[in-house]
């Protein structure tokens, strides 16, 4: 093995220089070649690449983003896009792939494997934390702390006049963000994808906490809630209540970006590490994750098709914090 | 002068605290009483009242919102319940009062003082600096770092999508936030209510932008800019350019919150002194403010009627920096 | 059981705070009292104590430092001492304690345990992470935080003027902040208790890293690294190199406070529900941790015998990304 | 006028790049060249030099240090340096320069200015505030912001162990910084290099405090007071109070790094741009600068030998709020 290529693809995270940071500098201690491919698959079609040295890589450790941009790359999701990045890969003598992304980005990397026999190992990066085989995915961390720093903010409003606010975060299919921030951040209910909740329970919590001497609380709602997204749940509840001063904010992008937490530089500093040299070892379709602060391997089929599941313990957490 | 009430109206702003304080210390100073009025003048009308000491505000110069909270008033608004209002005032033996919001407070102090003959003195205190008689209100400059602070994050995932981000801040009537945060934070345009712009001129800014080689841009509009809100000029741009990735985040309350910054703690702090020391020199239907650099007074019906204007000199700032 | 007394107690820790209204909120979920203890032992000492409720502990699960105060007491260190803090805990129906503090903190419960029989359920709160049992303490990730803030604004002097910065962070005997931040802040070289190394290597590392092409380099150090102190190594190096242009930070206790992170929110509050749940169920003289995402107990005299060991693997991580 | 060379020099600042940028984009705008000089005067001694676009300055608006990098230079302190200097400026076909840096920079220019009548504008940059002629210099308000961030976690701690903290703030020959977060981060006392103050006061200071019923302070002391340093001062006040629990931070180089705040970044941009102009219509030996929020031109001389005072009303602000 000589030369390694790396990209970013899927949506970016905090960290993911941290990785490609670790994926360069591993290269260079074991005295092989790294190669950034540019905005993920698509770098692969339209050859877009740049070798890497310790250098290209100085003071990127704590900027947010990826400077190898990320895109969704259509095209190589047909036989012909990937026959054309396997033409590439082997026209810049890439011997083998990291891929810093998401589960559609393995699931991509791993085709492409069966295809054309090109090794990989992947490194989670997605602050949706939605990733079998690790415990933490890059760029988790820092969202939780920009999504509890502004509704730190919020709090200071609803406390000041007395409302109630909904705050919808992200997390399309995973409640790990909602739960988390929601603990850290005092709020009253956190609706996630994973539980079945009503609008009448909700209205129970908030009466509850009225009853308790409580004058404003916050409601955290992720992304992929099942009643129907935090504006209809605000009005269900605000009819319900028509004395409830209830606003609504959806922090939105604001928590794709960011300077990386300590954690999750140091995360993907471990993982970049890890899987070079898992590939110098000759491993491959494999996911480097860390569990029980150890770094451990996982297939990238389980890494894909297994799912992390909501701690229950969080829940009951939750529950006795709002009381 | 005995006994000065004070009390926070109208949206909470990072800086109340800190006057509030200041208040309280410069009456403790000049040795008179000082009495919070809680939920700004529902306060007054319900009776809502607390002698405060140098002590009861320890530790609330770096908090934002407001301990004292406030609120809207309707019934203020009615002779009845000013009435109501004067009558508490006289048993709690609060001789004048200082008034800590927006105009709408600064009307209704004003009201009240040509009713009653309650001397008042203004300090402004709004996320807008959209008041007249000060170079500044208190909570603007926070509001300005939260918001470059978010659209710095939002730059992160715009440069590794290659995106288009239009950002909504706050400012109704005025363009003050989104001017200066849009300087700050390189935007690429920047639409206000005091302008006229058009959505053509936005996409030529757009394309001249792409020309020149930048792939990522943020355009910052103001809540209250004059073409239809920030969903629908995002969407009259992604008509005219289907090949755009454009997404919208709408900054919203967290704005208001946070710890407020230096300038806007020791803004808050000679102001409340200032209006101490204005009472107790016999002034009264004033806003205390600051003008370069110095503590001015103005007239409060100056404050409520004139606005301050937007400074030219900062428009064309930021069409020369989105060359 | 029916009332716990909880207190802080040692160096104060971001996360007590909510770890304090944890135990408070679990305390009334299960339908009994809480009683604050402040000042740690010496509050139990002076009869310092107070019954705490759910409202008392609201908005302080964003705020550093401990409500209920935190102090070193020396006449807890006595038989006088601890039997005057007996006979308060009987007075006021105290049935069991929590102890949020450090290992020396958990020795003093220890001893009164032995001597009168009070069930407690230690916390581990303290920035350094150095108590066995939990793969975190309460503090540790959010000292992290600061110290590469601190660092990334440090980098930003340190490159603009081609100089090496010296930085000292906290850890006498444990070298967690400095290898994590360390490895975080692409530090050049970490110095550690745990670890012998020299002044040679020291400038080797520096050479290295210069010869590289690196103008500007980080050395962290920990408090408790066994060459002198940092400034002795400054100015050793100093004198190896006179052409290096060096200065010396010391981080210091702003180390210690902040708004605790996500993180340590959730952390705190898991492990006060915990230490609730624990001591009605029997449990005593254990301390309540985290391992591999689970909440377990410890042997108090584990935790405070047994110390966490370095990994070697963050050794050869930093090694790594340091060339 | 067809090319412009821009420098850094002096300490670094946050919001140095962003006036580069300014620099750059201005050039540009008006059509002519930019050309960036590296380390300060050091770059046209060693004609280290770059030409610069509006894409080379993308994405600095928001780094703190200077992309250009800073250096003292002895050479150019040389007649000989300067004439090396004036060489490569004309060999690069400079014709003008614009100066970022505080007033050691202003007089190099200058002299450069009178020997070799290059034309040239001076922009204020330094954290320190202390430049006539200008209301605030870049950097001033992102370091208060800096140092009220690091005494707010000062202070958690203050507070949990009811401890005295004093704080070193920069300021070799003026106090602004020091009285400014003083204030803001509500300090019992402030030592500045323009005040005569004593031990004596400060005891009395910290006693009246201790009356009052605070048990934690914090004294706010710039590097430049007259009475021997902070070391000694807590050493003489600890003589005096034995029974103070006293700490000592020093804040140090945290002070000059970090991210310029949305203040420091449109005054940089406005100066940046305002250079250009002045240079395009025939300015020279002038420093731009901003008093009472528009744009002003100051004779360099005058810049560099008068000095801005420190404003009565706010030694008076801090007095009363410390009450």
């Amino acid at each position: 093995m000589k030369r390694i290529g790396v990209l970013t693809s899927g949506g970016d995270a905090p960290g993911m220089n941290a990785a490609l940071r670790a994926v360069v500098r591993a290269c260079k201690y074991y005295d092989i070649k790294s190669v950034g491919i540019r905005q993920g698959y698509e770098g692969l079609i339209n050859n877009d690449m740049i070798e890497l040295g310790p250098r290209s890589v100085k003071n990127i450790i704590n900027q947010g983003g990826t400077i190898l941009k990320t895109a969704r790359s259509l095209e190589f999701k047909t036989t012909e896009g990937r026959q054309k990045a396997y033409n590439h890969l082997k026209q810049n003598n890439i011997d083998a792939l990291v891929v810093i992304g998401g589960d559609g980005s393995f699931t991509g990397a791993n085709i492409f494997h069966q295809e054309f026999g090109v090794p990989f190992i992947g490194i989670p990066g997605t602050i949706d934390n939605d990733i079998f085989g690790t415990d933490f995915t890059i760029g988790y961390d820092t969202a939780l702390n920009t999504v509890i720093d502004a509704i730190d903010k919020l709090r200071d409003t609803a406390t000041s006049h007395d409302r109630v606010f909904f705050v919808e975060v992200m997390g399309r299919d995973a409640g790990f963000i909602a739960l988390n921030s929601g603990i850290a951040s005092g709020a009253q209910d956190i609706l996630i994808p994973e539980q079945r909740d009503s609008v009448e329970e909700l209205c129970s919590s908030l009466e509850r906490s009225e009853k308790s001497g409580k004058k404003s609380s916050i409601v955290v709602v992720a992304e992929g809630e099942k009643l129907g997204g935090v504006f209809e749940l605000a009005k269900q509840v605000q009819n319900r209540h028509p004395e409830y001063d209830i606003r609504v904010t959806v922090l939105g992008h604001i928590q794709r970006g960011g300077s990386p937490s300590c954690h999750d530089r140091v995360l993907a500093s471990r993982l970049g590490i890890a899987a070079v040299e898992g590939l110098l070892e000759g491993k491959t379709n494999l996911m480097a994750g860390i569990r029980s602060n150890k770094v451990v391997f996982t297939a990238i089929d389980e890494a894909i098709k297994k799912h992390n599941e909501i701690d229950e313990e969080l829940i009951k957490v939750a529950n006795i914090l709002a009381i």
